[in-house]
């Protein structure tokens, strides 16, 4: 059971994530800063759009929190949860996407939640990381981060969010991940399956269904979304600080801008909670804030062989063990891409 | 009933569209080539691609050709024809989406398509403009050639084909159309309702679900196809010839870039077409030759009053009687865009 003040806590914490990450984001930038947009949603609820717009160090990012309310869930949701049917819901979250200019920074994407719906409440999120040129020690860091945040919370949880993120983000008609990964969860109650791979997101399912053996209880799903959402900024930042000053030129901004229209392919095709709320009438500029400022498309294109771009595109698109695969090193090395 | 080699003449007719058109605008561009592509399709039949990269006239063009059968129609289309489930189908078409490189002159489509399955036949297509500048005569030569084309088989057709495009390539989390539209008719068989909206195409119908009291025929439907497809050069030919001198600096390529977005938006989200291929395993880098070669989003934009980028959003992004509505003149003619 929930604690009666649960959707309080739930709301205070993702607003806390929200505005942690706005200020060290600002910080690292140096120059761009958050403007702020509040809006009502006419069915219930409403939130808050903040967007950075030709920073120093961010061409764009857009942060969203959101606290909404109706009646019943749609269709989508209650064939996870069909004991939430007849009953009215309740869900907040915050979510970001950054899109550096700098090439060699990956975007990134985070986003944490909290559902109630009559007898069921549950908490998903994660966050994810999307490199343009390959680096191995930038795709460590970033896992070892969200591993050491998962595993202060519970030690068997990292192993099913590290794969289930992989099988999210993954552009079927490409065959290719959106990036790098990270940790991915959803529907997380503390009890039942909590990951079902095939049944929950459309794909063949590459991990256990079950977290040790030891069922959740609603404070340690709290604090698992606390940790991982104060773990952004710690796996992020040394990599915008490691790679801010490495100059590139037009053939890196041309392959970041072709990589970028993946992500617009993943957002618009696969990506559920976007075509979810664009065909249920969702606020569409808050909703498309995840899309980058600037993007390409080429016919025929692929990276020329041995190149930095053929290794992104060979090995950083494809789902790998990135803390325990020692064979990476050595792809990544004559490339010169451990670094 | 179709004809005995019902096929081969609808094959013979989609190439011959797609190579009438290809060296028309060849002759237009003056510089840019297409260059072909042949492909198979593991389940059976194969097509050819056409892409014209960094023209003088047009950034990127992409013209597709395909023949293709199998054994059974998917899911979507079955419950739009259920008397052609269990049957092998076949089905032969030719589309395209061209990319001019300057803002006046707008984006344009074409698809012609051919089914058969078991005992049932359709042919399907249409062709629509997608101006990023406002000019009335523009928008109305386009909708008159292709008007003329239709009313020389059948003066029923074009009162439902238009209406028909209006309702196809609409933006539903924008309230926008893709542009402004031109003609477009699916699983035309010559008997049963023609065009029931709601049903057909998911948003509410705003036509006559019959044409005229008179059943078409195969060779009508046929002659149908090669008319319209025969009106693509003297519909869009004389836009280019007249914008293409226009000069335009960055504001101009600015909100072509923004507008671009929103044709990806369509593309991605909302063509029945596109997904499907995308969800089946179709041929992807043929499939997105749709996509602009470069496109940009901007959180919050909306064109300054009184612009003409405003007067685009306003006016030219929502269904509109070209042909006969009088006010179009009044005000079109306080922003210069009749033209």
């Amino acid at each position: 059971m929930p604690p009666s003040d649960s959707r309080e806590r739930a709301k205070t914490l993702v607003l806390s994530i929200q505005d942690e990450i706005c200020s060290g984001l600002e910080i690292l930038d140096g120059e761009g800063k958050f403007i702020e947009e509040s809006w009502v949603r006419p069915e219930g609820g409403g939130g808050k759009s903040r967007v950075m717009q030709q920073g120093k160090i961010f061409e764009q990012g857009g942060v969203n929190f959101s606290e909404v309310h109706g009646q019943e869930l749609p269709p989508s949701i209650l064939n996870q949860r069909p004991e939430a049917k007849g009953h009215p819901w309740f869900a907040t979250g915050t979510s970001m996407v950054l899109h550096p200019r700098n090439p060699f920074i990956p975007t990134v994407h985070l986003n944490y939640r909290y559902f109630e719906a009559g007898p069921v409440w549950w908490f998903g999120g994660g966050a994810d990381l999307t490199p343009f040129y390959p680096y191995l020690n930038d795709a460590k860091h970033f896992h070892m981060t969200h591993k050491e945040a998962c595993d202060s919370v519970n030690p068997e949880l990292h192993k099913v969010f590290k794969p289930w993120c992989d099988e999210y983000f993954f552009l079927k008609h490409r065959d290719e991940t959106r990036g790098i990964g990270g940790i991915f969860y959803d529907y997380q109650n503390g009890a039942g399956p909590l990951y079902k791979g095939q049944n929950m997101d459309g794909v063949a399912a590459q991990a256990s269904n079950k977290i040790g053996s030891q069922e959740m209880n609603w404070d340690q799903l709290f604090n698992l979304a606390q940790s991982c959402g104060r773990a952004f900024l710690p796996a992020y930042s040394p990599i915008i600080e490691k790679r801010q000053n490495q100059l590139y030129g037009d053939r890196e901004r041309e392959f970041q801008l072709y990589r970028r229209g993946r992500y617009v392919e993943f957002n618009l095709v696969w990506d559920r909670g976007t075509i979810f709320g664009l065909q249920t009438n969702g606020r569409t500029e808050s909703i498309l804030m995840s899309l980058p400022p600037l993007a390409r498309w080429e016919y025929g294109y692929s990276a020329s062989k041995g190149s930095r771009e053929a290794l992104l595109t060979d090995l950083f698109t494809k789902p790998q063990n990135w803390l325990s695969d020692d064979s990476l090193q050595e792809a990544c090395l004559i490339h010169n891409a451990v670094d």
